[in-house]
């Protein structure tokens, strides 16, 4: 049995966490920390656990190095406070934030308004989306889950990366649930201003555009600007991603298809489907569905679900502890989605 | 492993079946019919399926009495047509349907309107609410899986019931999200319709009252009228129950939740919360969280949550499964809820 | 002109208040107060009133005296520090909160657990509910506006009251959109934890179970008791109440009808419909839509919808207004809800 | 006062004209013809209706030739059916339908699928947009009024491309509530589906695409391939549009944002805000507000929310009737947004 601990177990991810590892047959939780909830039942504050943990928050780990792998569910600016010390005592680390996703100090920076304090550990954080990083996962000791919006668009657009196919800019439009931003209440996310809105924030400056900017560089091509927008909707869990793909003159979609498929025959959580996806499909999951279309002349869309706690948080964590310890990349994520 | 097949798998009960029998470790799905759909894939109707199973919807069962165990989850009316040669067959039946759950034919004809066909082996059937009848369902050849309402308002009542608490009228005012409405679009559940409105139905008819009564009643105790009261509210899953029950004077509400707690270390599936119980944490899941409280000098309100689908429905006829074959009462049914 | 002005403007109620002065025919806005937000176009704060309302917030009224009437829409147990200085200046009131509902001062401290500060003037305060207190509201200087569970339970109840038709207990079950709990975020109304979620809340405590009381007392009568329970539904606006009343018996559910449908003769907001009202019909409206049915052999459903901000608040607070200052009820509410 | 009559009031099309010609203080209501509730009350279909409209619904017009203005709110395909003979008895005629908008019957007979059996009248329609072509509208005898994405997608637009700072592709992604597919029931808007889901559709060939082409090609300029994607999001009214616009390099969006502050000055229902637009802002009212920023280095995002049944439908088709009669454009409009 894998050892795991939870740094941060009171928010959202830290929640889908626990929900995922108290049925995982090979891992066991350890201890859960919360600052805010230390001496409080974790089944108290999240009643879904009732009968599967019976356990108290704490409100540091006790004894890091005894894990075999601790997740920090930590928010971000936070997590560089709490990895080194983990990194130190000899734990392989998956960080749900975003504190090591951008590979150097000065993107980050930029992005984040804020200095790294932990740079040096930057060149150890492998990206942790399994489908393009598998290998180098495998090995890591640090690695940095992908962010929620990143997820879905690049598991969209890979596959036409890969072909070469992309002639031109690709234009992102993600549409996320509110659990995305939080458990902590707020103007964005009170249901009256929220439940009849869409809407559109972070224009031009989100966070997740940098990663995936970096994750389609990294598989190279000669391709335009990515401009990406999330938008808040209605859902509670779920991203749905229309990308906009310029393509390269006389590319035929037919052909493409063909390379989305290999992809999704290559990797379990990602399938390829006719029609569109739908959200229902993969609520609760660590599923990814993708189809895509022209959507008119020259433009591609290529659409894609996810719920965004689960493969776009910790069921991407799970995975990733699963390909870390040779364990079947599935195990504990055998659920369908929730369909209706 | 038990050998199970699904009569009538194209509605959301259907699905909710083959949801959690793709990762039954001890059951295996031999057929599922469709009329309206034989020679599509489940999984191309049923795309949360994608993945965990690989078979085409076929007309009528092969050869029924290679099951160990059917499902029917066909229509009121149709149940009683088909579950008849299933029983002659010497297969063991859990029927969805409200053919079998009300006793009688003058009941049955009463409430659904239409003469039973089958009246013959109504006392056969067993009421299968596993935490009312766990013993006689270990030895039926014939359950009747109880109706979402009656899951979620029994769950709620039954131990005030057994204390002989309650002292005069019982009113039952049920929340359900649209799922419980099936799968067939209507003026109902039309979504600019059904999503900004709560709607009472069926008031004073709704053929789950006689289920209700007929459950109370078998426990005894001197009450007054049970008034059922179903509405419509814009969820998807989920049934919140208020149970309004005039007390017997004199009786104190820490005596009764006493009742609720043995209650609920008698049955795993059934959770006694402090405070409000919240349909989140049942989502997706077998389980129902119940809370009592003084609602006014002389009037108890029992609240209860279930999903409407699971344990209201489809996850009930599998712990009725288990508890047929004498497997764990939990096996397949390990999942937390949802939780966000 | 009638000279309004309007002492907080910052929460739903005092936005409620402006949607519909700014269209009224014959009253006009003087000042529009907000704490926190003095020194901000209201427009900015709420922006539908873009092109309506040029005007900036104020932090307290430059000239009470000079208004006609003064709308408090401030927080229960802070209207009672503004009003009397108002009364004083000599101008009309209508307080939007619960402080001068309850008719004395020992009724308000048991249900809002503090001492009212201002219990002389309680005897002054007329109880808003203009279907119930007509006359008087147009001789009062204070009008005590209803909170809004008690407007859509009373409507609903009035005329089988007046009827003396109650023989028992009633159940008041309510249903409210989460405008209800106002403009300031927080768990209860977070869009992930309200929008999948039915919630009861404040069980057998909440503040307007007394109004309700108190009021079908002053009708007369000889019944049992009153249980009011509210739940939380994921609706933005709306109010959806069923009640549950034990009839005397051998009442005539006809006779009944009679009776409602002579109250929706004399009040031209109260409409009495065939079938099941629908909060969609009254949206954004001041109507309140009412229906009956036997929920049971003895027991009679009673259905009302309103909209909880407009009838449910200022709606009714500016039909007090149209009566204190004799203008036609409906001016300023001539607006069909609105349908879809 | 205006006489207008409506030829098909039984969708959500007819109800918002009803809403909205109730109360309009130079209009009057004659005639409202329903061929599937012919001889039904309309505020028993309507409910929102009630106390405002005592008539019923008629097979076909009396007399088309007694009104000065027929609103047909007929089905695409079914107007071109009935327009000719309104033309020929002397009405005006503001068409709701797609029938009139393209201008030629090619186009048509491309996206709409069938021949256009009233071509000889394309010629005569006016585009009824009325913030593009105000002048022509005023003159017009037959006015296709226009769809309800190619509002909020033009009105986005129009300051940018008379701008001429289009400098590549446009990319529109609109977000619709449920009630844009009309009153009757179907999958695609059956609540269970609906309301967890966002499903783009009509991807690459939504009829609302030539349209928004059309409009932006009649400016002038020089650009790139217009890509139009909706998605049909858990809202009931509502459109939320993003549009992406690849702009001319150099090009400085605060001298853009003067554009747009012109046109919302122009144009009364256009209203140019800081920030993000939100729909609640602009419910069951005939406003659009609009709002852009920089989504990258080299696009801009213009974005804008409209009540898709008001601005994006009969609001503007009132709007029109205003012009072609020389009233205040504003007459009968003057509602803010429901706001909560």
């Amino acid at each position: 049995m894998i050892k795991a601990s939870i740094v941060g177990g009171t928010g959202y991810m830290g929640f889908e966490l626990l929900r995922l590892l108290v049925r995982h047959p090979q891992a066991q939780i350890v201890e859960v920390t919360s600052r805010s909830n230390a001496g409080t039942k974790v089944s108290s504050l999240h009643p879904a656990l009732n009968g599967f943990l019976d356990m108290d928050f704490i409100p540091e780990l006790t004894d890091p190095g005894s894990n075999d792998v601790v997740f920090v569910a930590a928010p971000h600016g936070a997590s560089m406070d709490v990895v080194p010390s983990l990194l130190d005592a000899g734990c392989r680390v998956i960080d749900l934030s975003g504190d090591y996703r951008l590979g150097n100090a000065e993107t980050y920076e930029k992005w984040y308004g804020k200095k790294h304090s932990d740079a040096g550990n930057l060149s150890k954080a492998v990206y942790g989306l399994t489908e393009l990083n598998r290998a180098k996962i495998a090995e890591a000791q640090l690695v940095a889950n992908p962010g929620c919006y990143p997820t879905g668009a690049l598991l969209a657009l890979i596959p036409v990366a890969r072909a070469k196919a992309i002639g031109g800019d690709v234009v992102v439009d993600s549409k996320s649930g509110s659990s995305g931003a939080g458990a902590s209440p707020g103007d964005f996310t009170h249901h009256p201003s929220c439940a009849p809105n869409v809407t559109p924030y972070n224009v031009g400056k989100h966070r997740h555009t940098p990663e995936i900017e970096m994750a389609l560089k990294s598989i190279g091509g000669n391709f335009g600007e990515t401009t990406f927008t999330p938008h808040l909707v209605p859902l509670v869990r779920g991203i749905q991603t229309s990308c906009y793909v310029k393509l390269v003159k006389g590319t035929n979609i037919d052909d493409l298809k063909k390379h989305y498929r290999a992809f999704a025959n290559e990797n379990h959580f990602v399938k390829f489907v006719d029609g569109i996806p739908r959200i229902t499909s993969v609520l609760g999951s660590n599923y990814c569905h993708v189809s895509i279309a022209m959507a008119s002349e020259s433009m591609m869309a290529a659409f894609s679900v996810i719920d965004n706690l689960c493969k776009g948080g910790s069921g991407q964590a799970v995975q990733n502890m699963n390909v870390m310890f040779g364990l079947d990349e599935k195990a504990g994520l055998d659920i369908p989605g929730l369909g209706v």
